[in-house]
């Protein structure tokens, strides 16, 4: 039993503590009397007195680890502090109530007594974290927080529209906020009808990264078991994956919104996404404007597209927003509300967080507390991985949205200085206790490339529905036994965590959990000299995905010239990359070319399609291009080839002796989506 | 453009390549023509003049590289190799040429040429190659190669049971295998209904673990769009999670067929969801036993309780499938042939990658080559993480699965010899394009602590589907310029990525994916000498998770002693530890009694319920134990407080003054669950 509080058999006697009782300065919300009375003994008004009291009490080990005084720096404490774990159970108790926070507003409480840092730690990181202070209060007041992009970063402003930094921005958010909740309202009571006549029943929600991780998360964590609306997701351009989502809409298509997402309009995934519904709509005989509803920034491409077209809606996405920190905009607000899902309060828990994480005192300050944990844990450079486990089903995709906000803002190869640094923080999870049957055997007993970080629900159901499955337990004591069993086994085997532990799953709690890391982003962000809002690498991403896309409309092109030709002109890859200019490329010409094989885009007539170093003959088409393809000795066209032509192309001419077809494109209604 | 195949300006003239044309002495399968000439020009016969022209064909910082002839040892590479990687494009696509591995008949590519190993490394590795072939070779002939259980490891031979030691297991596996078909040949076509004599048409899986990720994983990729049977999962003992699957269900728990999967009957989140869903069927007047089936091992207590009770259907879990390999099982099959998979079709993809998992060339070998590149990229002790990018929606659980496969079995702390390892290769990913907006900004430009596999898909829809959103380019071609965009700039920023290519996402793939998996793991545990089957460190979070609703036990009664004597007796949190006889386990019995009032279950009646060094009384009682819980001063129950009570007990007497209520527990009706 030793081993529940984090190990040891230790029965050193413990000193008494020297309590006092004073009353507190500024009154700071508790959940209940535990705690207050725990915090009241020893934190706060008491706290240089706590500090000397655990370094007092501390076995040798750990004085010695923190009794370097040299400031912290890149890789410092990973590689010359010894970071030795407190073990012994009562002063690792004291530890946890010295350290315990806790918000009674919003219930909400933060156990880092689990991660090892030193007073000596706290005590030099003390001048960073009022510089980080500094700096994100700036960033509160407008101040350009984005450099290389220059713009404000206000998602702080979402939950207390007061803080902006003009009125023209605070009314904005005001009434973005007013009409997301009208329309909401108004889908829902029926006063926005389908063209049909009906209520809308589902939500298809167009969009990627931010503008689909937050809501995905949301949606899992907070939809009713009957929502109003059910919300699916077209988060990429894979046609599989699209295909499945109209399938399963069926006839409900009729009676979907969709609502797309993207601040430019021209995310290529999110464009594709759209451009195959609207296919879907012409399919089904609908008419899509009627029941799109565009999410961009004003006076984008889709803004403007959505507005000449007469969508049902439109809804503003802020310069000052970032993908990431976007579900307190119309982004996240307007699919939670289509859901039954109480906007306000989720804001309000939002807010609630912001106002707590203002407080400059590190103790005080959740966020503070999770950019310290995350300091010492990883050295400051991404040195360990984050494990993120909530502890409840509906939280499962906590850990993804972590992911994106954490790695997202934080994986910067260079530093505000513009020194190389290459830093972040890798995040993964799923959920407990599901993930202890999958890789907590590593965690526990393998590679020590981590620290996690668990997320607790006290309540287990609604008031008068629990029940006990034997004697005195229920199936949640089970989860719980799951959680605390798991945590003090990590601790034992020296593996760090965090624990932060909500009341129950609601949109204040929810809200204020992403409030929560946010903010912990933004300090840790600002600990580490980088900038958090920006994201160079996935732009260098898109530019090579573009030039990608380029190279194959280049290869089309000469093997459609080869293919015309009579006879048709064999190539070998070395030949088409010739043509192309780019004999460097030959590995991607060759990725290209199979691809289309795979697709039937390149019509094979015999054998090998490409024929390298070879004597064989070989004919090689493209059968998606504008002009003509001609095959020779190309088999006759199957049904399924007139199916393909037939649906995508106005057939012009079908294939005879040496003539497949000649095709023209489909025009593209929307215009905007090929700038 | 030049940075496409992996970047550099480098216009480095090519040396012409002295190519050799034999016929390959054992046809290898390959998909088309062009691969398969490429391969015909230099590899397999020609294989160590390939070798030898990379050699010398390589840049001088490559060679020097490579010119260590230290056997690999733990952290070796990592300290003293530089790995620095081949930039030039035409010693790229040489080298993709020269590794390039094809499966024709499975239309599966694995691509390893963006993993840096040197020709001498694939030298060095060649005997311990050698020795893990020949291990797993024993392991296949029924070899106890899960020392510690005394188990045998043969989920092979659920491909292809004539590999089976004896004809007892082969039979065993072929006659499940054929229930599993017809029971669910049955259950679609309505030859076995539900009691009131409909067709069933949902499927709740109740298992954990192996038991819920393949299903779960095999599901998301496979199951049509409109599957005869839809299939849930309760993988976790989460209340509220299991209370939101029972209520998606509704009234269709009538026609809904429920599957619990545990070897032993006796893991507790499983056990737990059995007795949830069977609370759920008695209070719809459901019988259970008609439309519950068991997979399970023969004789357990799962499935002697399904015996003498009658449930609709038992199927075998064996001995030798550990549970992270078992989707190849019963519990796997049955899920998926309930879908309407073709589980035959996943059993011979499974089989084909198996038979050449066992060719002991490494070059022909793809999951040899797998664990090449895993032991070179994480230096055989896990030192870099393994993203796994699946681009293609109904891969996205793919990684999770692997999650478990590989971390559970790699993750350990002792080598097979008891030397203290701590060995592990960590995994994570979602999916690709969608990723890119989330983490990639980290991946490419962040902490350099990973590196990636690209699970790439060739057929983007049915022939016929397919269509253009702008002229020579549809929505797949964005896909896959995403994934060869990212690819690219990973590599240009020195990032290390595998490539998996698979024609499409059928049965047959899915199964040899699995398998491919499964033997990686399998190699590479014997490359690192560690036991891939066993999980000490999850048996240790068990115990953990037992001793904490032991104490909670513990807590209980002591509380309620209190409770009940006149008057009430107050007691602080440490004279609670004491009477535990616990007192180093204090911060738990905090933890325990804060959340037993957060879920009503320690009435509260005024004031704070637990008080610490304070001179305040208090009251302190727990709701949810079997004796008489007396209070004074406690409200009225209110009609929440008797739902509640009349929910889950016999209410025998209701509360008037100092008496709450007397309860008598609900008798369990699984008598197997107490064990």
């Amino acid at each position: 039993m030793a081993s529940l509080s984090g190990l040891c058999s230790s029965s050193q006697p413990l000193k008494a503590r020297q309590a006092l009782f004073r009353i507190q300065k500024h009154p700071i919300p508790y959940t209940n009397g535990t705690t207050l009375l725990i915090k009241t003994a020893n934190t706060r008004v008491t706290l240089s007195l706590t500090a000397q009291c655990v370094a007092r009490d501390a076995p040798a080990d750990l004085s010695s680890s923190s009794s370097s005084s040299s400031s912290p720096s890149r890789g410092y404490f990973g590689k010359l502090q010894n970071k030795s774990l407190e073990k012994d159970p009562r002063a690792l108790w004291r530890r946890y109530v010295d350290w315990l926070y806790q918000h009674k507003e919003l219930g909400l409480y933060l156990d880092v007594s689990r991660i090892g840092f030193t007073d000596d730690f706290v005590k030099e990181m003390e001048p960073r974290f009022q510089a980080a202070f500094l700096s994100i209060k700036e960033l509160e007041k407008g101040a350009i927080a984005n450099p290389d992009e220059k713009r404000m970063v206000g998602h702080y402003w979402l939950r207390n529209s007061k803080l902006a930094p003009n009125s023209f921005i605070s009314s904005q958010i005001d009434n973005t906020l007013e009409a997301v909740s009208k329309f909401a309202g108004d889908v829902i009571s029926g006063k926005i009808r389908t063209p049909s006549g009906g209520h809308f029943t589902q939500v298809l929600s167009v969009g990627i990264g931010g503008s689909a991780l937050g809501p995905q998360f949301v949606a899992e964590a907070l939809a009713p078991d009957n929502p109003p609306l059910k919300l699916r997701f077209i988060d990429n351009t894979d046609p599989a994956g699209i295909d499945h989502q109209i399938a399963q809409l069926g006839p409900e298509l009729a009676s979907t919104l969709v609502i797309v997402i993207s601040k430019s309009g021209g995310t290529p995934e999110t464009r594709n996404g759209l451009l195959e519904v609207q296919k879907a709509f012409r399919e089904a005989g609908l008419e899509f404007a009627k029941q799109g509803v565009a999410v961009t920034q004003e006076n984008s491409l889709l803004d403007n597209t959505a507005r000449i077209e007469g969508w049902l809606a439109r809804f503003p996405m802020f310069d000052w927003v970032g993908g990431r920190t976007s579900e307190m905009s119309a982004v996240g607000l307007l699919p939670a509300a289509l859901q039954g899902i109480d906007i306000k309060e989720m804001l309000a828990g939002a807010s609630l967080m912001d106002e707590t994480t203002r407080i400059t005192e590190l103790r005080s300050n959740p966020a503070a507390l999770l950019a310290l944990c995350w300091y010492w844990a990883s050295d400051g450079v991404g040195s360990k991985d984050m494990v993120v486990l909530p502890y409840k089903d509906s939280l499962l995709l906590f850990s993804r949205y972590l992911q994106q906000l954490v790695m997202e803002s934080l994986g910067k190869e260079f530093d505000l200085n513009g020194n190389k640094v290459n830093q972040g923080l890798t995040v993964y999870g799923n959920k407990g206790s599901t993930d202890q049957h999958a890789y907590i055997q590593q965690l526990r007993e393998g590679v020590h490339n981590f620290f996690a970080t668990f997320i607790e629900v006290l309540r287990d159901r609604p008031p008068g529905h629990d029940w006990e499955l034997e004697p005195g337990v229920t199936c949640g004591d089970y989860l719980f036994g799951m959680l605390q069993g798991t945590r003090s086994a990590l601790y034992a085997n020296g593996r760090e965590s965090i624990t932060v532990t909500v009341q129950e799953v609601t949109p204040r709690s929810v809200g204020a959990l992403i409030a929560l890391y946010e903010r912990a982003v933004g300090l840790y962000a600002s600990l580490i000299n980088i900038n958090a809002y920006h994201q160079p690498g996935v732009e260098a991403g898109k530019k090579a995905a573009a030039e990608v896309l380029a190279l194959q409309k280049r290869v089309l092109a000469v093997l459609n010239e080869a293919s015309c030709k009579e006879p048709v002109e064999p190539l070998t890859l070395e030949q088409v990359a010739d043509r192309c200019h780019c004999p460097e490329d030959i590995e991607m010409i060759h990725k290209i070319v199979v691809r289309m094989a795979a697709n039937d885009r390149a019509l094979i007539a015999e054998g090998s399609f490409v024929r390298i170093r070879s004597e064989q003959t070989f004919i090689i088409g493209s059968g998606a291009c504008l002009t003509i393809a001609r095959m020779r000795k190309v088999r006759e066209p199957s049904d399924t080839d007139r199916n393909y032509l037939s649906l995508n192309y106005e057939t012009s001419s079908l294939a005879h002796e040496g003539i497949l077809a000649a095709f023209s494109l489909q025009c593209l209604d929307v215009d905007f989506l090929s700038s």
